[in-house]
């Protein structure tokens, strides 16, 4: 039995609420159950300076925790006076799986910033920021094309991403906190609307896990995504 | 005319939402107009070094801006590796500014440390985080006295800041952004509940002002005071 | 009574000695009493990169403390790999106050940075070294025009600046290290020759102050910034 | 064909020196074709303080590349002030991965460091250090066996590891640099010497990948680090 | 003909004024010609943990120097946020050489710090440093040994130092700077009063010297150290 | 007697091997007994800012030992966030040292960045730098010169470096770690093919050295530095 009761295969309530705030390009607040991220979508008219003058765009994203958005407070990554190997690799995987969603040529010479910023924690920040950051994304989009600035829309393909794991032997869908702290394994799945996989990152915290294992989790991170895909398409149709 | 329409001794609208996130001791969602920020006190059963053993606790203040809640996006200070004077300064504000609320030796030895994080900015951005932060600060020693940590409430009296400027060679109250950056004048003000000051901070922008204006501008600061006092206590009451 | 004997309303005799050091533009070392200040304004022939092209200059600081100017030695911040809080806040508001003695646009694109390094310190460091960095700045600017690099005197008025504070209760005026460790209240103002305020800047220390005190430290400012201005003029014309 | 001409489920040329530097309790020279790690073992007689009286041991370890163990030089890490992204990431891979391979507990109060200094870079960095580090690891238990600081062996089993792609849209196992360089799928696996998975980490690059490429590198991976078990098998034994 | 008309023997006119700044232990200017340099001694009743417990003190030194002691402004060490390489190596000259003129156990657990900050420079400022410091360190014992801290002088010889160099092909002593920047050769010399010789550090800035010319400077770098402790004792007899 | 049971004229034995890793221009391994030091020469085509348009070109050097070349484990300086003072001072050193072999305007706009990372350490790392990277140096200006890049050699004479010291009131060659440790006197000679000095850096580590003990280190110095250009000349000859 999962702490939350929820079925192995089922997702917490997922709510993705845009123009959050009123200054970004994008901006959408995405909760997955307790788990809240603000999203937003920045748009700068250049590229950095490896990119220049190749006629092409830039996707690049950076993440953060409040710092009492976690169970007790930790340091402010500002006053550390620097991030985290935790937060280096989280704002890595969430430009990368968001760049597999665009086509950089058609964006031109703009960059697209993707601030992911974690106002209460609860297990899978990393997976509904990528999933938040995608709905900003085409929020941003829109409003390049809206300005004339673009002609074709960059999108390829929608992303979305989940946790899966292995909870007391079992595996589950979009692990909470207690289940993340307590798990086998734990393993982030990033996929596209047409159902190929961009990134998959497992890793067992106690004891291996198995192909069967990695199978079964894989199949409940293609229905857990697919869920998320239909709850985009629907916040970006209102 | 200011460019809210508002009158010159006008607040914009405010709102305190309490326990707005669910894993601090105090968290408040502070609403001044459009500029929104998050306050939270977190609890910690230490003091810093220059106080041990001294029997008497410490508060402690740290401010962050996400990086896209101005109009163009900032660099976020994580990745630049430090925090800037402005953040500095307005953080050192907030902390003596508590500190003139709290009998740090009722407190005994634990740290409040209020993270102020602006989610969306239109100016008055330290003096909504005093406010709101005062709101925290109280519910963090509720929660004290509620789990006996402590036995006598140290709260001296509650404390709330606000700004006033002159604008186009009037005093107002409570500058946004498009009469902040404007203004020729721009002061901050905290007051405790019982009418004194806390702090006095006037800088002339463009051109010197005098000590008429600069009464003027202190009989509104204790206007726009006296409802954010009220305000506080409305919240503080359900 | 005040431990130094001095009447309520008496300054530290104040020294200014111009020329002190002999590559800087302009080099002054300010004595009020035993608070030792080097200020020196050093002339570079372009401007930051917010305002190139802009056709006008730019003034800004920087302050610094030997490590053993204090009464126990602190820790060298070129040592601890950045500047503290205190120093950024002290050294934006030289900035902010000297900037307000000039017109920017008659400066052209020149960048005169003041240095105001503490040799010795006994109290009111930030208020010595903003009006010896005016008479710094004033060398500067007459060596810029010796050599016919600026055609017009940018300066539009003398800057000074001097602490007043409340002390057991009691306006005093420029507070030495022994008042200044103790005062309920500790405020810095910073005047034009013509009269007006540029900065006012008040802190209870321990209780709130009212507006009366406020008004009777202001008074004491105004007397004490008066004989600060003679002082300028006549060291200005040796 | 691969631009090494080898068949796609060929590893390239395994060699694994020990002792190859005289101070470290374990020093392995690894090298996987043309890429070579100097993988070291040091223990420390202490655990971290979050560790510090629970009675176990640590494992952690650090990763860097020469400044031109790559084909154009890349800058130091020291004199940029701070280890990247990457870096970050491969040496939390490389801790995790290891501390896999041992049971802390019966590690005792010891720190285990593993350094990976890459001397020469051609692809597979990462894998080469975890693969090239279990061996040193197991020297440097040895040593404590032999020291009687520890009585009962804390190594529950080896670990290795391999990278795995796909190439021109064929699965092909230990990439070299000309192939991981324009690869549509990189992953990497690390797998216990009883076939358990430790970590997979798969990323597309250009384009998504399907559940069966997915199955197939994993295939290739399993047979690869078959032959890096048996090869560490014989090094060890010597 | 060196460019100050001094001949090849002669030093610059050397001043040495105790007690220079109130706060600290031992307070010293040091001027060589229009070289100045601030040298405190700040005593501190512990020593550094790789000393503690082992009966002994600590000499430790550190170096900067005013922004605009030179010519052209240098940009703050504390702004930049480290010290340079030149800094750092002069300031563990200082430290090192100091420490030869003291029996470190007689210390006791103690540490000095030497603070050697240049107000004005023209060459020779790490030379003037050593030996204003040796001065500085001299009066911080005598307040230890006054103050009943200690019992026994720990001093076992003063410490001077000058440069000396090859200035168009000619040995010179106590290169100004108009000299120090055209030198073929430059060297610093660190003696004691004994006659011993402590650091020798020679450069050739543009060809190599030989063992004649080595010696030349040697011979004038003993006239002038012996010059310097002459002056010491002058100035510790006041 | 010397712990390695050498004479005191007597080298370690040293070894100098070319290509050593295949990126770099010049790539050298060379050992001085058991130290081994991996000398990289990386040529990039461009100059420092300081140097633009000047028609010349550079050579610069960076230091750094691996975490585990010692007898105990050094924090990584990359870890560590900077550069420690002992690195600064021994990279300045080797740089200026190359500097002197060459003729910077002979080698047009070119950098020339020489990486020195010791594998394995006892004593003499820095003169085995100096003297290794010297060779590596060579190996780049021929790879110039090979592809037309330059036309005439900027070589000017090789330069190689060795310690002596006074170990046991002996004069001593080539110190290893067991000498250099307890040795009274460590000195740091360079000198050209040509029988000039380039460097010579004396410290007296206990007790103070003559004049006489100084020209016997110098005239030991002088023959090691013979036999090292030999060696040098025989590896690049092959």
């Amino acid at each position: 039995m999962r702490p939350s009761n929820r079925t192995p295969d089922q997702m917490r309530p997922v709510r993705i609420t845009r123009h959050y705030t009123k200054h970004a390009e994008g901006s959408v607040l995405i909760e997955f159950g307790d788990t809240k991220v603000i999203c937003t979508a920045s748009v700068e008219n250049s590229v950095p300076r490896f990119l220049k003058g190749k006629g092409q765009g830039w996707i690049t994203a950076e993440y953060g925790m409040l710092p009492r958005s976690t169970g007790s407070r930790m340091d402010r990554e500002a006053t550390r006076g620097k991030q985290g190997g935790r937060t280096l690799e989280i704002q890595r995987l969430i430009g990368r799986s968001l760049r597999a969603a665009i086509d950089l040529r058609l964006l031109g010479e703009y960059t697209i910033t993707l601030d992911c910023d974690v106002i209460q924690a609860d297990g899978g920040t990393r997976t509904a920021s990528i999933t938040g950051a995608c709905v900003a994304l085409v929020d941003a989009l829109r409003s390049l094309q809206r300005s004339k600035a673009i002609k074709t829309d960059p999108l390829k393909q929608m992303v979305a991403a989940v946790s899966v794991g292995i909870y007391e032997g079992q595996p589950v869908l979009d692990l909470d906190y207690p289940e993340d702290s307590r798990a086998e394994t734990d393993m982030n799945v990033v996929m596209t609307a047409t159902g190929g996989l961009i990134e998959v990152q497992g890793t067992a915290e106690g004891e291996a896990f198995s192909r069967e294992q990695m199978n079964a989790m894989l199949a409940l991170a293609e229905k857990g995504i697919g869920e998320l895909f239909e709850l985009q398409r629907q916040a970006l149709a209102e």
